[in-house]
């Protein structure tokens, strides 16, 4: 029996990750940059025995079906290899996520998972090796690895492909992000295929490339300033021309609802009445702001008169991966 | 004493006008391409006379202040210079709306305003010639020439940058168009600012110019051979890259208000449910739905369930810009 369990945080993109150059590995067309937060995390445990007879997947204390466990047994089967142990597993995942508001992310979800396996495996992994194993089970989730601002160098191999964490002076722990949580979606866009899609077809995908590597080194030049304003423009800037990207793509699609907009008019109002936001917009309609943490009432106080309280999600900068006790039956 | 009488009709464009090359001149940077309507359009009369004393510009039966007769003046002044006529001029403009929503339209206006001018003035301008001068008054203005679908050339000087009707076959006769009027817009967006601050300034812009000229060929080809569904697509695909070249700009502006997402979504929604719709957008917030005029009432019909009556107003194909007799007080 090799028992390991831990808890991850997830992260939020400042600079995109939006497009893969290799399906399988996981490597993307850009450096991304993100942001990790406190106020979502998912803590998994993970048991490797010969009893077992199949792969098990509990998430939430549900029994999982097939769909769902797939993927885990995917990312399973990577660390198996790795460990050169080939013994099934049962995994039960925890997601503590302020609403039911299905905000539960793949990249926290699945680095927990690659810390799970680490442990029970004995892997023994440095932060980066880590990072590159969680890659492989989910983009983003290779970012989660780290506390704070975290950059996913794009790399062009399995080797040179992982997060580093930015060094910011604890720059982050003066931030804040608001989740704007929008449920008017009338038809839901297929994300993972929309990112795939834009990249095939997408008249302006090309540009975005161009663009998100000059958005980095932007992002960066902020946070090593610790200039507010210039990494909530850039950021900002980025979101929109991902955005972007899904209109020119054939045929053409938005992750944006009616109220993804109205949030987002709102924070531009907001700020052109004298406060301090920023927006960002991921593969869905949910909208999140960037502040300081000294304006977060005041920001959340706003939002309020045109969002209801059930709405909104404060979030603080979050920590790296962690390694948990697992309480194992006696 | 030199009296002149025109009408003429608005356009919206399948295949948009975003950007020019040279601002004097009013030279695009791409190939547009249109439809024109029959329920928007503009009736003016002009007079130039040695008693006047200074141009005068009435709108609707109201005296105009400074900065809405400047722009007429100065297309006066082209047409005087053209003439070698010059004398001060009373201008008299109708514009014929559905309803009070603010859908006057340049396009109609300047092109009546050429009309007249060249009524009044003795120009004898071909319809080539008549589009070239009302070009300079207003970029889309060229296009009203001609009724049914009609299409810009952009040329690369003032001689060979004008509109040409494109053979249709009066196909134009089976379609209509629906208009969605949105008035949610919390913030107004300076919209001939936007279109030079997007190509000065848009990530996109580029690609959007080499995609448009693409959409050019793939529309005509649909007109030639009838193919609703064709131009219907490219008609949607192209709005939304004009769109999107706006998110990519510096800084990022949008026309959209949260009313068109819900328009966009709608329309999209009906097709997805067999009705034969698809959409375009100008710069504002408003929604262009194409349809074929044997089902405008079901469509109308599906979009007053979520749009009330004085929201929506049917066109139909328009006519080319028409001389009008001048009714002189004895």
């Amino acid at each position: 029996m090799h028992n390991g369990k831990a808890r991850a945080f997830t992260n939020i993109a400042l600079i995109k990750y939006w497009g893969k150059k290799d399906q399988q590995l996981i490597l993307p067309m850009n450096n991304s940059l993100s942001l990790t937060l406190d106020a979502f995390y998912t803590e998994t445990s993970v048991s490797f025995s010969k009893d077992y007879t199949k792969d098990t997947f509990y998430l939430d204390g549900q029994l999982q079906d097939e769909k769902a466990t797939q993927k885990v047994r995917h990312f399973l089967d990577l660390a198996r290899n790795q460990a050169g142990i080939f013994k099934y597993a049962t995994v039960c995942s925890q997601n503590f996520v302020p609403t039911a508001a299905g905000l539960a992310s793949s990249a926290s979800g699945l680095a927990a998972l690659a810390g799970a396996c680490n442990n029970a495996l004995k892997l023994d992994l440095s932060p980066k090796e880590l990072s590159r194993l969680a890659r492989k089970g989910s983009g983003s989730a290779c970012r989660s690895i780290y506390g704070g601002f975290v950059e996913w160098e794009k790399g062009n191999s399995d080797q040179t492909s992982f997060a580093v964490p930015i060094a910011s002076n604890h720059w982050e722990d003066e931030l804040a992000m608001i989740f704007i949580l929008i449920n008017d979606k009338t038809k839901e866009v297929p994300s993972r295929n929309g990112m795939q899609r834009t990249v095939d077809t997408s008249s302006y995908y090309d540009s975005w490339v161009k663009s998100a590597d000059l958005d980095i080194k932007k992002a960066k030049d902020a946070i090593t300033k610790n200039d507010f304003h210039a990494l909530g423009k850039v950021t900002e800037s980025n979101c929109l021309k991902m955005h972007a990207t899904t209109l020119a793509a054939s045929p053409p699609f938005t992750y944006w609802s009616p109220g993804s907009l109205k949030a987002m008019n709102k924070v531009q109002a907001m700020r052109q009445a004298g406060q301090n936001c920023y927006f960002t917009m991921d593969a869905g309609p949910n909208v999140k702001v960037l502040c300081r943490k000294k304006e977060v009432e005041d920001i959340y106080h706003e939002l309020q008169k045109d969002f209801p309280a059930e709405q909104l999600v404060i979030a603080y900068a979050g920590k790296g991966i962690e390694s948990l006790e697992m309480e194992v039956a006696k």
